[in-house]
């Protein structure tokens, strides 16, 4: 016999108490989405076992799927032309996807350069590019100011020829996002891992739309590919079946991330019987104007995003011009008031406050009383 | 508002009880992970949330991945010479992944095709080859005979240059198995998905294994890679960088399935615990020789499998040769008796029983005393 491995000395959960969460991602998740998964542990209904335990191909599951999907359709009006799929590999496999199966052989794609993410799939489209003799082009760029702000329409450089735009809505990092969706003569295809319903999309605009779930919809492990279908008709043949969106928009191809999707239909349940997602954008424009206005409201704290840039999501700031001691000690001690992961991103430094769906207008406020007591303190 | 749309009606977990569930996967984990997983929601320990929504990079995170790693390490023992991942995708991601890397410019590599999986990744290595001159060899096909036996290894007809060999241990829809692990000159790569951890592994023979969690080590959106570094180093440069191994062993490059290698985590504890391979090994033979000895003591019920290919994890078999209204009512009655997804897959048909790590040897049990009862009623 082996040496048994010691279980965790968890207390009963009881015992613990859920503290103000602002995670940049995985991030925070609904109170009452977390209680009925446990309440469906370690049996689902009159399953006999946990939906974890079944064939993805079972009535169950199947039922489970189906609601996750038609929750999308309903909260961002889809119509029959969009495919909805749970996909894996997170946006980072999306940044190979989409130009693996959409850039075309000599021709373009145009690429919106807003953050660390935007870089990442430029990189992908090159490499892609390189056996097509095809490359994305840049249309703008922020890289020059440290992404503090998203370009503006009018100084875009689109190319004629261009197979879609790719932009990243919301940029995590920099605490940047697009006021408005870009609106040209080329489909969409959009990031929009960081901010996905929290507002409302035009969505006719979009050939695809794709979202790490790990923000504001689910645990990570799933990746939400929505595509229409006169956009999928663009894509190249011969391609690895998996890489292939057509394989999975054909049918339940191989086995999905059972779980997250499971929750993912949990917490898209949530988000309609809150009143879907203008309701949603109205709590989250109450939740950034709070946050947001404690910032501006004092010589203490600077934003880092350009006011007209400024994420609803991820609230990027500094103490005194970047005075790294307090901002350490501001992590410390909210920390020791249940206000957690504050840290900014190293590449920004300073603090960070992601204010995604979950996270509650109590969390906003408790977070907002400590900043005042905060620079009392401090100031 | 738009209508409220209404949660499950689902009673207390508390009221419901486990059946006995010999899913072909997602198959059934070990109760007392399911309890812990309960046990840990809605907060994990003392974190204030759950271990869904903090960093993947935070440092309670961090301690469950690197424990199960180690639970990988100990119970294969792999040398430092090994990299274990927890990718996504599954194994159909990986019949694309791993000639990507590992299939050279004009040269070839062996495969063996012993079933439905097998034939996948064949033919995502010929589509991977088309662009480089090069293709798979099959150098040994049960497909004739409907996958019914392991072809023997004195009948395979290996290449002088192959880079290396791919072979899938175990067959789940067929119900046969590699009763001895493949001996040859190069490189083993191997598909262990539906008998990973079952028993132990000559690890010294492989380059590569890899197996979707969903049978025998935790739930599905889990992918385990484990890349020994010799044969790593013989992979193409330029790939997309998440289909390259490199991106994932020099660090962790992105959000990984948190929930997934956290319960991963606490089966191979669960595993350990039980005395680790050698143990395990003993259970499942235990298991399949008293479930193949019920069918053989009758002529009523036949297996599919040739004797000496037989599974001991899906167990296929007929009823009477082939009757299929009395295979129908072994499903329904088996299932009123608590006995769950016993159908078979519908290219063999008939029966199948997987009996994975996680089915109790009781359950094997009941599964025999019913099937003497149905054949006492219907003989």
């Amino acid at each position: 016999m082996m040496q048994p491995v010691a279980y965790d000395s968890t207390p009963a959960a009881a015992d613990h108490k859920r503290l103000h969460n602002f995670s940049a991602g995985p991030g925070t998740l609904p109170l009452e989405v977390m209680l009925e998964v446990r309440d469906q542990l370690p049996v689902y209904g009159d399953l006999g076992s946990s939906i974890m335990e079944i064939s993805h191909r079972s009535p169950a599951y199947t039922e489970v799927n189906e609601r996750a999907v038609a929750h999308l359709r309903t909260l961002l009006g889809l119509g029959d032309d969009w495919h909805v799929l749970f996909l894996q590999g997170g946006a980072s496999m999306q940044f190979h996807q989409v130009p693996l199966n959409f850039l075309p052989e000599g021709g373009s794609a145009d690429y919106l350069n807003t953050g660390s993410w935007s870089k990442k799939a430029i990189k992908e489209a090159q490499i892609v590019g390189q056996s097509r003799n095809a490359a994305p082009h840049v249309a703008a760029s922020s890289e020059a100011s440290n992404f503090n702000y998203i370009p503006e329409p009018a100084t875009w450089d689109l190319s004629p020829d261009a197979a879609y735009l790719h932009y990243t809505s919301n940029n995590t990092i920099f605490g940047t996002e697009f006021a408005e969706e870009p609106d040209v003569d080329v489909p969409l295809v959009c990031d929009a891992s960081s901010d996905f319903l929290s507002r409302p999309m035009s969505v006719e605009r979009y050939g695809l739309i794709y979202a790490g779930a790990q923000k504001n919809i689910g645990p990570a492990g799933a990746t939400v590919v929505l595509v229409k279908e006169d956009f999928l008709q663009q894509r190249r043949d011969g391609l690895p079946t998996m890489l292939d969106y057509r394989t999975h928009t054909a049918k339940l191809f191989n086995t999905p991330p059972v779980f997250a999707v499971y929750m993912i239909e949990k917490v898209l349940r949530w988000l309609q019987n809150l009143g879907g997602l203008p309701a949603i954008q109205k709590q989250n424009e109450e939740k950034a104007a709070r946050l947001y206005g404690a910032i501006d409201a004092t010589d203490f704290y600077q934003g880092t995003a350009r006011e007209d840039s400024r994420s609803k999501m991820n609230v990027t700031f500094r103490i005194k011009g970047g005075d790294e001691d307090l901002e350490a000690r501001f992590i410390q001690e909210a920390k020791g008031e249940g206000l957690l992961a504050l840290k900014g991103y190293r590449s920004v430094g300073g603090l960070r406050a992601s204010i995604y769906n979950a996270c509650a207008q109590e969390s906003v406020e408790a977070l907002v009383q400590f900043m005042q007591e905060f620079e009392r303190t401090n100031g």
